[in-house]
């Protein structure tokens, strides 16, 4: 990481904020309010688990886990990276059920022996499936390079080896298994791509090139008043350098007309996830724009009011975007449950066009401090410090390090590297905005559309 | 009606689409492909009744109409006027219960009586709800002419005697029964407006004004193919001309405190049912879209794809909305159960501003021809047909008069005065934006994401 | 026109309010107000002549011509149809002058010729430029029947024979003159679609159809109040059934490689007035959303001041593209000036995305009564009368009929027949969004900013 | 700063970006291919000057003006802090000669003194307009500390002693002399807030708290390749701590009537010179889309096109509209010539809520990179970096390095420090929309578009 070859994961700065992040999903765990919440009862191991790897098996599983995402919100964090391990899980199972099915295939039991070890570690998984992709109008096997797609470079009697890369590693690091996912071939000669498999993440021959969430390691809590506890993660490259992986850890290998399919209900399930932690961003978005509002002694003025009401109107689009997926979804002949695509898919091509939207509306309430406040040094110097209190006061009643840290804390959701990144998990993150539209299209029933545009037309065709 | 005194409105033509709209409504009742959606057993009267009369008793009930309502979306048919039954009767059924429970009234036996002949005769309620109110600034009470909103002139012990007007009486001539709906009053001063009864249509001293759907009585089904057939209401200006309604009639009178919770019920339930109508609209301006762009040849060019695409989001995100609401609704003590009333503003405003877009999209894909085509008379006669038949040609295989229904589809949908009555009902009907605005303000819990937002500051107030 | 075989234009209702709105730009010459806009010193006759039929030599010329428009606009008059006749006869010029320079050609003589008759006589020249076009995915000699764009069918001596129709002929019956545009031919094999001639209205074998801006002839007073006044036009498709043209009113034949140029040179000509019509439009809108929400006693309400200031905004930016294109134009080496396309058609594609939000925002502030008052009959009716004269009251001081006529004038603009053919003007006519993008990218030097981003990022290609 | 006395500005790199951004105005001044644009003859002093101090005298001066900015743009830098001496020096010069006209005083001649050094010396002046304000919804004199804005709290025979603080003093520390600008009083009582001076950047009792343009001060070119160049200036909270102003310094002290047109001939000056720095934004934008969506191999996808054409329309709006304001802006009695407001805030407006869409574009075409490529020091490091250079290639002759870069410009101008600095100045710099919007509605005829209404309307009042 920056050029540090990095020893000690969980004392190094960089890492805090992420590790605290995911840490909230086991905390939470322990906290009987959230009990219903977080407990649930496992088909696979009969046994008490954590609703985070669990397979849901019906749209009660689904709506659950849309309140729980919320009340992962309610923690003050957009991602403690653990939607990830049941989207990943969710999908290598109903796929690889599939395949066996078509092929007598044995990839289902390493997926049910890997669900098991998931679920009574209580493991996170580190999901890598965005491949560097060189040329963006080519496919696996059409780069000049085929290592940009992750493909299978050798097969043995005791597994495979692999080569290649994936992107953005989110989280890798501090997660306790990494999955490799490949890409989708177009046709049979790319099938080296279609892979599927799962290493612990200290494996050999696996290499990560980490980058630290911020250019200086060290958040401060003044500065960053979000950012410096929760969501800040580490990003990585990581690299599948010819790294073996044994046919137990195996999941796909060849099979390539499955691996659309695959990620067809990972996706799916992720940008349902990413719904609800976009409900948590809004939700907090609101509050923050109404406190700073506040503190400016402008809480009233109609067009904040107005501002608010839009955010308002975007969350609660997201929030039911998500229970409704959950309510519509569809459960795979291998009994596992998923969301809904066609509202998942609308839902992140919706948001990712509202980021913009919230900042203005956080930046509009607040004013230019958010660009401008001097410095906490200069605060806590008695020097400087005195003017600051006198002159960055608000409102009657409200001290003036509370409006400079509500001014902070827009700066940290709008206008820092923090605001940053997280604008590019909003945006890109999880597929691009056209790529959603693709899938809104492919699941929307437009010939039916076109059959009742044709009756109200009265064309008899 | 426009000058002319109507005496039989089955067969006079400015009635013919709105009768037959909520006809939609009862036929689908005999298609046993809607059987489980249109027939429910009332608690109420312990029969089988149409869901068009049924008190939603939980989540079911409220999911099964979402279905309901998109069942008649597939019908062709934005509007049969059925739902404001329902909306009327859950309102009335619930507050008349709050009222009696406070003031020992028996205002609930009236509606439960009222109820039981509704289902019984699968009755079609006329709402008459908005007051003509004058100058907007001034509320019931306060207008120079007390008159301007519905009010209680009179108490005898048969009953009591409403003096005033409503404005949007939809479909009124043609329902069985009108409901009248007394404003908010601010204060208990102005009391008298607190009221709510029902009256036969045909009752003395009631007067409708009404106006035509279209100037030229005649809707031509080649030049309006689908008003023609459905979705042209006639509107009227309702008067309560010192109009009598017996004791038994009457649902309020003078409690004014529950006023404010009557239409706060009537409106979640009614804006919810215009999610769906909505969700119709947009999945006929899909169809439509893509119809006109298949005929004219450009059916895959991307620009079109992605307007469509647009309008598949927001029709997905009006049918969540519904459904979240359905899901997430709360069971009144009286045993009836409503939407959320969040998620129902939040549709109500997304989509207002959302007309816009869908009739530049249509217009985008149809061309010119929309505004410009010449005449069905001049396309039957064949001196001037032949170039037309010639001249008016799309893509081969498409015969031209398919075309020109199509985009004479399009100008129904977009430039017809129907198009005219439609968009008003989509930007004011039900509440224009402001409103819902403000219920959303009112429902979500700002104080909470501020609390949220102080965590997140790190601020201790 | 529809079935009618129109005898009398000058008398007929049809035609009223799109004579009347042409007449306005004869009757500003009369106004001692108007005169330095109206009247010109002509170049190519050397005599006083109307700047509707003035060629621009420089920039001071074109911003005169913006504040004309601006005048009609003032006159309440969308469209005048005075602008197509500039247009016309600007390219024309231009064009003609190159092909006769590169083929020694005498076109541009026939074009001298021609305008000099023009400003003479103080013609409007129809505009006839856009082809059925049949599948829009192919371009003239590629559809099925060749006759789907307008082409020379023969060449004798005298002159050239065209087949062919044209499908938005507005104005055309009431014009003085006819301009057939050919399309713009991809190869020299399609070279007979390269052609441009004019011929008097009343030639043999032209045939025009015509329909009526409204399905009933007669245009009320109350009902219309702005378009059966002005603007109101009637539309045609015109027919060259193998129409003689003598090569004097030849202006080009086969000379493929202009073809483009001249549209090019017409649209960006035509999209320019076509910022200020909607400029106009939008004038009129703010005013009248300002005029209903003061008689409904809201005129202050925050939200309705928002839509408006937005609505200003938007005119304030037409007016300046207009201005910047008028500023930022350049002169042809025939000696006319051409306004800048950039402007042009970036307003062009800009407001078309705007007609829903004005809509909305005149809906808004008037209410339900846009789709739901009754009829002038029954205000004229004692019986019926004074009950609308009670009940559509609005705020103190405001005489009941003055609110009607605002809330009919809302209807006029945002829910008549007449507001569904203006949509279609703001957003199809002049070219569609799509067409104007093009044309925004053809000229716009991205390859330069493109140098600038490398720049910015230190890279050295 | 940051809790460091800062005795040497020039050397200290947090300075280096803000102090080279004012360089490139200095340094255009060489450029022989600029010298029209830089070079202009004063008429206060009668020598050729720059034109960054002229004082315009008509529309001409005014469209070079646009140029130049244009120019700057081009130079890559969006801020060199230049405009607002000319904003100064014009509403000084104005203003001062409305207050001695009707007053006497001889605040005007110091003006003219002030305006000849500034020229004569091409000094750069830090204007200080913002007040703290601490409770927004109070005024000048309304709060409880009299100090959150600027005032006169003593006058001597010499001159005056000021007391208070301005917020956003961009690149105060790097300039010439400190203008102070006082608030707009409501009535006379409060109208030691109206006063006006200016000061030597070093004069006493002067107090000025920096705040870096990023946390860690140094700047890496291949991190922030745009802004380690240009536009990070440094923002200061200035102090006058009972500070002496001389008489010859004062240009107002108690006339409080004037300080609103000070302040309205100040910021549409201001707002106006802001479109063109967001005109050379938006290009930066426009160039760094198409390189990077090149650089991806997806340079001609629809959906980028179409981007990029948006982005070239609000260009296009921007620069059209600071155009017309040059054109269409009007002289000052006292000889100088300032751009029209309305096209100047409605542009002010406009841009603000058009951040979010410039990013979202830029960071669609960029991909997930943008927020997990790994380091610099990564990339150098021979161990780590022959990965990062073999999977971050992208497509065929595109060296990985350039990729990279161009991935960090995305990131530079998205989602870095800076990124989050030039978001607040587009959205909250200059005034916010909702403060622009204010003007645009003083600055609209809207009586006069009523009146027009009415006629539409056939109403006579």
């Amino acid at each position: 990481m920056a050029g540090e070859e990095i020893k000690n994961i969980v004392d190094h700065p960089a890492f805090q904020a992420g590790i605290r992040s995911a840490g909230v999903t086991y905390e939470m765990g322990e906290e009987p309010e959230y009990q219903d919440l977080t407990k649930v009862r496992s088909p696979v191991i009969n046994e008490d688990i954590s609703r985070w790897t669990h397979l849901m098996q019906n749209e009660q599983d689904a709506i659950s886990k849309v309140k729980l995402m919320r009340g992962v919100g309610e923690h003050l964090c957009f991602c403690g990276y653990r939607c990830l391990t049941a989207d990943a899980l969710h999908a290598a199972w109903a796929m690889t059920y599939d395949v066996d099915k078509k092929y007598n295939t044995r990839y289902h039991q390493n997926a049910i022996e890997f669900t098991k070890q998931v679920q009574k570690n209580d493991w996170i998984i580190g999901t890598c499936s965005v491949d560097p992709k060189g040329d963006r109008s080519k496919g696996p096997g059409e780069q000049t390079d085929p290592d940009l797609h992750l493909h299978v470079v050798k097969r043995t009697n005791e597994g495979i080896v692999v080569r290649g890369a994936k992107c953005h590693g989110t989280a890798s690091p501090y997660t306790n298994v990494i999955m490799g996912m490949g890409s989708i071939p177009k046709t049979e000669k790319a099938k080296d791509y279609a892979v599927l498999f799962y290493t612990p993440v200290d494996a050999e021959r696996l290499i990560i090139i980490s980058r630290p969430p911020r250019k200086s390691y060290q958040a401060r809590e003044f500065d960053n008043p979000f950012s410096s506890k929760y969501g800040a993660h580490v990003e990585s490259l990581v690299i599948f350098d010819d790294m073996f992986v044994p046919w137990e850890h195996v999941l796909l290998c060849g099979e390539y007309e499955f691996m659309a399919d695959f990620h067809r209900m990972l996706r799916a399930s992720h940008a349902w996830h990413k719904s609800m932690c976009r409900w948590a961003s809004l939700d907090l978005s609101i509050g923050t724009t109404a406190l700073i509002a506040d503190y400016n002694g402008v809480g009233h003025a109609p067009h904040i009011w107005n501002n608010i009401s839009e955010l308002v109107i975007s969350a609660e689009i997201l929030h039911s975007l998500a229970l409704a997926a959950a309510l519509e979804g569809w459960k795979h002949e291998s009994g596992v449950y998923f969301p809904k695509a066609l509202p998942v898919s609308a839902g992140k091509a919706y948001s990712a066009c509202k980021v913009g939207e919230e900042r203005l509306f956080m930046q509009d309430a607040a004013g230019g401090l958010v660009a401008t406040m001097a410095s906490e040094e200069d605060y806590r110097n008695p020097k400087t410090g005195k003017y600051m209190e006198k002159y960055y006061k608000g409102r009657d009643g409200v001290p003036t390090e509370h409006r400079m840290r509500a001014i902070k804390l827009v700066e940290d959701l709008t206008a820092s590297e923090f605001s940053g990144w997280y604008q590019a998990m909003a945006i890109t993150g999880g597929g691009p905005p056209f790529y959603h539209k693709q899938i809104v299209m492919e699941n929307y029933d437009l010939e039916k559309s076109k059959r009742k545009a044709l009756r109200a037309a009265g064309i008899k065709e």
